[in-house]
């Protein structure tokens, strides 16, 4: 492995915050970075090596940008996989591997991984088109989930009483038993080429039900001992069969009678760790980096609680960026401000996020509170 | 202040490690950051949204790229200070201020200030040439110090008696009290514009006494609560006095019957104060964001112990850096690598540091040694 050396070439496809927070860590290791995005303002543009602009899905587009670097990793599911594998057999290292990027990609794969690998799910069933809803054997309600290109919310359909489902995808998609969760909890885990492994402790997230976004996240989790630990079992698990490398964040749900239930993966950074930049003593970030570089995995324990809310474009507000009240919030103790540096935004952009620890878990639970009021995002 | 809207553009004098590792912080701010600096190969180059390779010395150079800026900071104090005060006569904002710059520019006027304020500090006498040496009124050994232009030990020489008098140096200097030390100390506090201030614990040093750099950093101290009241108190009278908008640096004197001196300023973040990155709940880099943003200063304390070791070019290797042994001394959990983009290593260059943290001071310390036995920066 070349890293350290300066002549490392690292390429990251996508440019988006996760590609900007992963550059903040990677100037540590003094290798060379080139992004690739079709957005010629995206975040990350003049925070690397070298800048691309083109398109993450174009076969042509991803083989070229890639042929010029040692190592690929990505920041989103949905680029080119065929151009990933074509790049693999010719030598260059692409982590996560395509294969399992070609799996996420595919909400149906993922399903039927959990399936075959008896990892607990909510109970599901494959749909080519919306004809086969009228028929189907779940009972009301049940979600109705695009295979591909869902993303923060979008491509997710509740579907209440046989009326709503004129109103259903009609594509391949996975139509899910509606679970009627306690709470959504995640575990991110960290596994380098080595096959070392490590699971940042469980997390519990509330989420935008307007946005269907994670908006607040509270690191670490106060779940009775067992059902942490179950989460992480679960999400080595997954991990250890995929033979990752790289990030592998796993959603999952508490339902109400005491099962965790996986929902899906993203083997990547992802939105429930950011808190770890401040919160634990490695970084997801840094700990992915450590993963594909193949280094020893960092240290995952928390230093204190933390809880991570994201700044979202507020409803009604599209234009140049306003950001109101971050200097009023950064007045009290443990608020770390990141923004993205999104130029625009619309309702419900992410447009950054703020990180607030505390010793005592209820301060920092109030104080994040206290944030989400005053900040606001608007044009 | 024009901070969080993308539009607020923000100068660095200087490309080195520091402005790389402010740029690492300020990148969550949604600064435009430009940079200046000679070395077209400098860290910073490609972290920033616009690098202009030019003299950081020139009135000319300074000016024009300050007069594109909003507000200007440093990464080193070696900077034309008449274009810096012309700049803020025409309403950019300059922090650390130009007359503070002057100032610590010059290590006779420091010390003079430290004289009019009543700050403790090793007898001293300005000299204009090498001739004055010979009838010093300070006994043997004394300390000679070029009054600019000393940098990482250059520019500093002990006259142990008259027969090294021929091999001092010939300009304008300074001479000083030998001072027979127990340790060196430092403290970096901050100041923002509405004046609010805030010291970081004090940490002790330990030089490489080949190379006279700051090799080895433990923080908090655990010197007697009152020896580090007392440097803190030093440190908070000096930038109060100085009303500096930014972070100051104050190296100090532990002498052996236990009284503090201050030694030297750096009106920037500063080699002491690399261990707050994981060290403390706020790092030097975003304090001195928060300050020149005039931002509320951040939270302090020290997270647990750190210690930090500079990893400096290697005696007898020029050339391409290698870095030895950086995987195997991150095995070891709590250790964590900044390099700073260097292509090429010399003899005591600054190739990078690293910190290990601890909850068990000796044990932070031990590793440290360890990690310093393991790495080299070789050719």
């Amino acid at each position: 492995m070349k890293a350290f050396y300066g002549d490392l070439r690292v390429g990251v496809l996508g440019g988006g915050q996760l590609g900007r927070m992963l550059i903040q860590e990677a100037i540590n290791y003094n290798v060379s970075i080139s992004v690739l995005d079709p957005d010629p303002e995206a975040p990350c543009k003049n925070l690397c090596d070298k800048f691309v602009t083109d398109s993450l899905t174009d076969y042509e587009a991803v083989y070229n940008f890639g042929k010029k670097t040692d190592l690929l990793t990505i920041e989103i599911e949905k680029v080119n996989v065929e151009a990933l594998q074509k790049l693999e057999e010719e030598g260059v290292l692409v982590y996560p591997q395509p294969r399992i990027i070609r799996l996420i990609q595919d909400k149906g794969l993922q399903k039927e991984f959990f399936k075959q690998h008896g990892i607990p799910t909510a109970p599901f069933q494959l749909i080519g088109s919306k004809e086969i809803l009228k028929g189907a054997s779940l009972s009301y309600p049940f979600v109705q989930k695009l295979r591909r290109d869902g993303y923060d919310g979008r491509g997710v359909y509740k579907v209440r009483s046989a009326a709503d489902i004129a109103q259903a995808f009609d594509a391949p998609s996975i139509i899910e038993e509606w679970v009627d969760f306690e709470k959504e909890i995640a575990v991110i885990v960290a596994r380098n080429e080595n096959g070392d492994i490590k699971a940042f402790p469980c997390v519990e997230m509330e989420f935008n039900p307007d946005a269907n976004l994670v908006e607040f996240l509270i690191s670490p989790s106060t779940l009775p001992l067992e059902t942490q630990k179950r989460a992480e079992f679960l999400a080595i698990e997954i991990a250890n069969s995929l033979k990752i490398t790289g990030l592998l964040a796993v959603e999952m749900f508490l339902t109400k009678d005491n099962r965790v239930l996986v929902n899906e993966l993203a083997p990547r950074p992802h939105n429930s760790g950011h808190h770890t930049i401040e919160g634990n003593y490695v970084s997801q970030f840094e700990q992915h980096l450590r993963a594909i570089f193949n280094l020893p995995l960092g240290d995952i324990r928390p230093i204190t609680n933390a809880v991570m809310i994201n700044l979202l474009g507020e409803k009604g507000y599209d234009g140049p960026a306003l950001y109101e009240g971050l200097e009023e919030a950064m007045k009290l103790d443990g608020v770390y401000v990141h923004l993205y540096g999104k130029k625009f935004t619309k309702p419900f952009r992410k447009m950054g996020h703020v990180t607030i620890i505390d010793d005592v878990r209820e301060k920092a639970i109030e104080k994040a509170r206290l944030v989400q009021e005053i900040v606001k995002v608007k044009a």
